[in-house]
């Protein structure tokens, strides 16, 4: 987990007045607008996967350092209440932009990875994030092609699983195993039948009339066999989806 | 395993006079020609799937009763050289007779899973069994449309895996992975170089340019959670398995 003191977080994407700012707010929580640091977070996470990727790490030694210094909790009831709107909207943020959406889900799943309650992962993130995975595995998901966009977004080589190169038209399947891989145990412990529901509709995407692309089928055969495992990799599949696809 | 006193084997599908000769050879072995009886039992074996699922354990009773008898293995050694004969002209059967073809593998595996020697399976049916199933994992078995067979076999009905209704076109898909819920586990203890091996074949089934049917594919899924998840069926496995299709 974090510690506040160190700033080995990737802000280097950040302008030079935003980097200032989220310094400031893990050294000094009290002298900076908190709830703009948690927009700001947010607002570059839409817009960076790379970033999103490891934002929860910096959002829970913001949260940490707050409680510390005051006692208080104003960073962490505006970054919710800004991912709940997001939540909200996401089917126009999916239709608006894809990366956008993917890079949503990266986010809430990280967050949901690094903040804890008692140690708990918190409740009130379990459905949420749920509902990004049920979307990301829904038929239109997991097999319609994606249009490429105007480039304006950063996410392009990011979404990679190990040598695997993953186009746009996958680009959801891929959030979704990658997520699974970071959260999926933690989720399933925290409501099993909804990880039953989930995995029911991957299955069903091998029966999907409009078909899967391989690297799809690939992807979701892989995570079936993670979790059949108990959430983790045998070495031989290991060996075959992380070797042999590199030949 | 089987009690030689006991005649609960299947040997109803037998005419009387080789019912008599079933009788004798596991309740006085000494009494008949043992090899005869081994070709029997091989010959009915290959035309008759549900006669052959059972077959192992008349085998391995009668083997008990000479060996008790006399302390010898006349049985055994007819068994299989039968056995070991089929298996060289394996490719030739199958061209002939794919209803015969599957009779043989369940066959074997059936004695695979039936004769112990020191209570262990017995080495020399490892590498048969595994080659049989790889021939049963090859593409053109896994994709290939199959066609109607004369209809003098009778097998039509045997081959389903619970509620699932299976066609001649997914035969060898259904038989591969009935003999892997029955016997995967004991040969991987025994080569697991190879049981990785086939779990490559099949994986890699589903990237077939020729495609899987639906039901191949939901078959091969299930076996490959059932392998990850240590030779077991989850229940949410079987939930998604065995009772939704059946809706």
């Amino acid at each position: 987990m974090g510690d506040p003191g160190r700033e080995e977080y990737k802000i280097q994407s950040f302008d030079a007045e935003t980097q200032q700012l989220l310094k400031t707010a893990l050294k000094d929580p009290g002298a900076v607008d908190l709830e703009k640091v948690a927009n700001v977070i947010v607002d570059h996470s839409l817009q960076d996967c790379v970033f999103s990727k490891e934002a929860g790490r910096m959002c829970y030694a913001i949260i940490q350092a707050e409680s510390k210094q005051a006692g208080q909790s104003v960073f962490r009831r505006g970054l919710l209440n800004r991912l709940q709107q997001e939540y909200q909207a996401r089917e126009q943020l999916r239709a608006r932009s894809l990366q956008g959406w993917v890079c949503y889900v990266t986010f809430i799943c990280n967050v949901f990875d690094y903040l804890r309650v008692n140690n708990m992962p918190m409740m009130a993130l379990v459905n949420p994030v749920y509902d990004c995975l049920f979307r990301l595995a829904h038929p239109d998901s997991l097999s319609k092609e994606e249009e490429v966009g105007d480039g304006s977004d950063s996410c392009g080589g990011s979404w990679s699983l190990a040598q695997l190169n993953t186009s746009l038209q996958s680009m959801e399947v891929d959030c979704l195993v990658l997520q699974l891989h970071r959260v999926g145990e933690q989720l399933e412990k925290m409501n099993r039948q909804r990880m039953d529901e989930l995995f029911v509709l991957i299955r069903d995407g091998f029966l999907l009339p409009s078909g899967l692309s391989s690297l799809a089928q690939l992807l979701l055969l892989e995570i079936i066999e993670f979790r059949a495992a108990g959430w983790k990799t045998t070495p031989a599949a290991h060996k075959y989806y992380y070797s042999e696809l590199s030949d």
